[in-house]
């Protein structure tokens, strides 16, 4: 039997997919909601969110997100189904997403699957995340100032690592840029910039192979990459700056991905296949927040609900 | 004596203004705010905001500005000043914003100034507004469902009256569109996707006179331009999509505008001066949303801070 056909699938349940589904089914279209297995996506993992507006005083991300699933079962009477996509099909109209057990069938597609900071892979590194170990320096570099030692360490060499240490500078005493490539390799006016301030430090050819503390992250393991030698580099705040790593895998090669494996979109949110939409951190975007995924889950269920309006049906 | 000069300032105090300024403050630079005669801005005047996220069953206008002010007031130690703005000359790199009592200079500005839907100008149409009359489907459609009947108008004949009516379509048991052309003059693709629907009545050549009620609207009344004569309509729900009205009266030409009058932008935010950014409703941008306009401060305050990195300081 061919399963039905929705107007709309939107794939995801974090800021972006949830804010997406809440819009199309407003703008009274039949929208069905693919949810993956983390209700909420990433921000649950968020110990306080301080950047979303309309929460004084902050919100844990699991409390935000609660409200926000809560905001979205209340208004459609459903609830995003826990199942994560294996496969996709959108070589005809009736575009096909298939999970372990079932294939969806939607005339539009907004995928909002997320990214997730990409990640050292040493020891130490989960244990330690959120105690020491940061991959956001817009929502966490207010925390150095609750440290004894206002020093932070950037891993990474790149326009990240650069643009994290930029936004360290104003809330720490020194920051330490560790790289294991030979030198920075960022936009030459952003590493000029970073090397005006006496206070940062860059050492290179430098990999980080643990991370060490007790209650909280006291010190990185080091090797240096020339001499093959170990290192134990005293701090409390290590931030990681190595990317971001999209969740793209389950679209085998469907959509047009930047290098860095992001969906990328005109400025409609619109994917390189007409009527398949992207929201959120997923896509190449210039600024991936909480906020900034929740306009784009907004704006991609307008303009999906629009291509099926002119697409008629 | 010269006044002091600030890395950023931002101008207006929705939710455009008020994000840009917590996310500049975070990013650790000096941002100064202007917020005003309506700190808050227009949302203010919402009486329930049923689609930002993280507010369950919905949140009043009020309620929502007041803790979003609270929060900025609580990161940033000060509150917007309630000054509105008069004037500017942004031709030195010093960029200066005139108001009644006072010039601020800035590195960079934000403008978040916002934009006020474009009125009818007819007697009855402040007192109904929210009572039988509304600016914005997205928001108030689902209030039809309270109505004892689901019937609506809409004003205007252009793209803005075209999407107020499909928004209403899933709705409304009826939608008649009333213009003062002789047809409509909308995109095709549109026009004809509105006229296959067989509960939408398109009535040319009447122009609204006055919004006519007692505690809510009932009726309103028409004026057929080609003989004259005159006609109460009865009706409880009545959109007006006639356009929205940017707030950009101040810049007296210092900026690239589009032709309904909103500040054209890059994909940065950027306007046609560098340095100089535009967020939310007052700037050219296909969703007026608070969510989008939220987003947009971000985006802007994220695109200033990079942009005082770089030309250095």
């Amino acid at each position: 039997m061919s399963p039905a056909e929705h107007d709309l699938l939107v794939i995801g349940s974090g800021p972006a997919g949830l804010t997406a589904g809440l819009y199309a089914h407003r703008s009274g279209i039949d929208v069905f909601m693919l949810g993956g297995d983390t209700p909420g996506g990433q921000v649950t993992m968020h110990y306080k969110v301080e950047n979303f507006p309309g929460f004084p005083g902050g919100v844990t991300g699991a409390d935000l997100m609660t409200r926000w699933l809560r905001q979205v079962i209340d208004e459609t009477d459903s609830m995003p189904v826990s199942e994560s996509v294996k496969g996709v099909d959108f070589s005809r109209p009736a575009k096909e997403v298939h999970t372990e057990s079932a294939t969806y069938r939607g005339r539009a597609v907004v995928i909002a699957t997320g990214a997730g900071p990409r990640r050292m892979d040493v020891p130490g590194e989960s244990e330690f995340q959120g105690k020491g170990v940061f991959y956001c320096a817009t929502c966490d570099a207010p925390l150095l100032r609750t440290m004894s030692r206002r020093r932070a360490v950037v891993v990474g060499g790149g326009d990240t690592a650069l643009h994290t240490s930029l936004a360290l500078l104003p809330h720490a005493e020194s920051v330490t840029i560790i790289t294991r490539g030979e030198r920075l390799r960022a936009k030459p006016a952003l590493i000029k910039r970073i090397l005006k301030n006496k206070n940062v430090q860059v050492l290179v050819n430098l990999s980080v192979k643990a991370v060490i503390g007790d209650v909280a992250t006291t010190a990185l393991l080091l090797e240096k990459k020339d001499t093959g030698e170990f290192e134990k580099f005293p701090v409390e705040a290590v931030f990681v700056g190595i990317g971001q790593s999209p969740n793209t895998s389950f679209l085998g090669g469907a959509l047009h991905l930047s290098a860095d494996g992001s969906i990328v979109t005109d400025s409609s949110l619109q994917t390189s296949i007409p009527g398949i939409f992207a929201a959120g951190d997923v896509r190449e975007t210039p600024l991936r927040q909480i906020v900034t995924a929740a306009a784009d889950g907004a704006l991609a269920a307008h303009n999906a609900v629009q291509y099926l309006q002119i697409t008629g049906g």
